[in-house]
């Protein structure tokens, strides 16, 4: 069901990757919602090609861009402004890859060279967005930018790894560059911290099943899935959330502020 | 502008008492949204007569209840399922009193029967409006509840008085709830947590224009008016945020987060 | 172990039962650091008998007091001023009764009257002794207040029942007053949250056994016990924790701040 | 006043420049309290020669170690162990700092190599020295880590740049290494988060006075400062608080709680 919520909007994907991927499907959202995207990924994952069926789609342009490349950034904004005779009303934040939790090193043995590559493609990665999108004046005012997160970044999650220092810091400079971009332009900028949920990122965690049938038996809901996180990103980027920003906004059921339920009472006693 | 967000949902609204009341712009957003809607209130905002004027616009009966009742809420139930032919798809809980901040009785000096009615009307009335809605099977599975909240539930604003208590009552009662409601029939129970705004309630507060010129500078996107605050709940309400629950959610321009801004420290150095 | 942390120092201990009341160690290890303290609970309580072994073994005079009757709470302080010949240094409350729990009555069908009652004896007791000790002067400047708190009252613990409420309000009661009394005569307020112990208080909890070693494998540290809680209070008292105040401190072997463990995932995969 | 509290431990401290650091009244304090320390700083920390006045007051060797580099800590280590012959009780992390505040670069503005290096220094510091401390088997079997963090973690304070970030994933290293390191050596890591304090570090952020004076008005208490910051270290390193861990600490007078004051609201009013 669609209802042109984001009717005349224009915005900027990044992060799909294939059907499971939740930029997918926010995409995929936006266009239904009325809003004109851009899609961008990462030099690495256009070359695997599922994406130009996305653009067909979403009649979308895509566009690759390192985001721990300054000047590719650049060059992508400059490029979507071209393509869209202006700025944009919206961005989506879909980015996140640990070289420590890929190679299985455990946190307690992390190698620095990989945590600073993390680092800079997870957490810094949304700090040069905005940083250069306020250079090139890239968001129109009351615009928004939504960057997903876990809660990994609040409580521990063992396998989680260097992701959770990724995502704490993803947090803060949401926080922080919202203060700025709210001050300047009108622009929100919030996280949502998703339920596990079985992308090609999410399933490169060790034990992945596991803890997301125990995010399941946690949450009064259930997880929440793809879709549902698509649908509320399409909020946070109407009209009708103008006020809301430099929040982490959980998307799980439940799970964040429920201490223990019966059915894991339940399975403790087994 | 409307997007027909709520159509065909039901839902009740408790505590519109004027054109400035939260409630009441909720209840004119929810029409607008095409959604069907009882208002209520107590008995004693009833005969102050304005609701009417709202409930002709909104095509919307009057039910009064004191929420302290639990025959009252009975009667506004069954008549209510009567009236739609069925259960409801929301719920707004706008309620809030205290009779030491009304007769100016500072914290340190409060009388505790004022404390006890106040904790009564103001945070036991959303359990109460909860654990009667089950028992008579009143929301719809999927269903939406959001109580207003205030910041006080976390932080001390001296003249909040004990209405902070009663937030933060409030608010817990929402996760517990929400936790029991959600397990049973997937309703969620959320609480918006607005910026100070200039409502009837609002007003009684000592000190709240001071305040509220205090929040406005300290909120990178300035205060929430409650216009937007309608807007945000009609987001809450709707299908788009199926698995939000158990949330408190700041709805107030950034001032959460924000530990201090350039404004209020130039004002500091004066 | 002592250090004489407390010498010289008086303190008023309410809520010790018998040998496994968290309360109990404290005045043992309160006595062992040398201060004098005098010792409170309940008529019902002293009518059990138990605490006077606790009175001899710290030298410590026993004065009944309901924490409800603003009178008994008036005689106590000045029954203990006399006894001290001046004001005291700290106080624990350690009080907490839920008759819902108590007769084994669901959340969501609390008997209000109950929830009055106990809302009134575990968290309003607070308010009312800050209240009564600021207005008789009984706390000494820097003086030090702690009040022993839960987890649930920032997650859902089902079988918690109306407690979880009652522990929210009681951390926002510790704040509130914490920022007058701190404002006025120095005196910090804190809560400190402690991991579920074998108390004769909690054992009242329905399925306490099977939560209680849920925490133990959720907690890095496995749960902390009244002896290292009587150890942890001991510090908030001294001199050395000035500044520490309108805080809710986890005392629990890093149950809350962990999402998950290993322990954990293991047994959801039986 | 002394104690005794920490008799027969031993421990190292980071980041003692000159009398005004907070590590250097932590070093006293710790000697003071009966233990034995061992002290280090970067090697230009320690051209500026003040260090060794503080090594002679307390007997303790002085051992350089860059902490972006793993070779000097394990030097340090290796050099500690022998010193001591055995592991250490306790380790204070005192150090941060940003290239970016240093050349006054707003934070919209940053330059990355320098947001890189301040995160090396300021945060990805303490990760090194947990993972080569357990490495090496150098902290002892309940052990005690306490980094130094600041508020900015959680709330924005604008001038304070790129070192919220650095703070927050600071805090999220402590968690994170919390639980391994408590569920292998039963070791407890921390943050406190101690009020804005007239540090050679501190000063250096633009605003530094107009901002400590607001802290200081919106603090029931008064802003904690370097002597109490020692004060309460020493019960987190002592053996009082051996269950607490994970926990970030505010030590602040209770400005972490406070929304607004009477005294910053009658400065708004001028």
């Amino acid at each position: 069901m669609a209802y042109n919520l984001l009717k005349g909007k224009k915005g900027i994907i990044f992060g799909a990757l294939n059907e499971q991927s939740i930029a997918w499907k926010v995409a995929q959202r936006c266009h239904a919602e009325g809003a004109e995207i851009v899609l961008s990924n990462s030099p690495l994952a256009l070359r695997m090609g599922e994406l130009n069926n996305l653009a067909a789609e979403c009649n979308a342009p895509v566009i690759g861009a390192d985001v721990t490349s300054n000047e590719d950034l650049e060059n992508l904004f400059a490029k979507t402004k071209e393509h869209f005779g202006g700025g944009v009303d919206f961005i989506l934040h879909s980015i996140g890859m640990s070289v420590n939790v890929r190679k299985g090193i455990p946190y307690y043995e992390n190698n620095y060279d990989f945590t600073h590559k993390g680092f800079d493609i997870s957490a810094l990665s949304l700090h040069r967005v905005l940083q250069l999108a306020m250079k090139h004046d890239v968001i129109n005012e009351w615009g928004s930018v939504v960057a997903l997160s876990y809660i990994a970044a609040q409580r521990v999650f063992p396998d989680y790894n260097d992701m959770a220092d990724n995502k704490a810091v993803l947090e803060s400079i949401a926080r922080n560059f919202g203060y700025y971009y709210g001050t300047k332009k009108k622009v929100r900028v919030n996280t949502v911290s998703q339920s596990p949920t079985r992308t090609t990122a999410g399933s490169g965690v060790k034990g992945f099943e596991g803890f997301i049938s125990y995010a399941e038996k946690m949450s009064p809901l259930g997880n929440a899935n793809a879709d549902q996180c698509a649908d509320y990103c399409i909020t946070l980027f109407s009209d009708l959330t103008k006020m809301v920003t430099m929040q982490n906004l959980f998307h799980d059921g439940g799970f964040s502020f429920t201490g223990v339920t019966q059915a894991v009472i339940e399975q403790m006693e087994k």
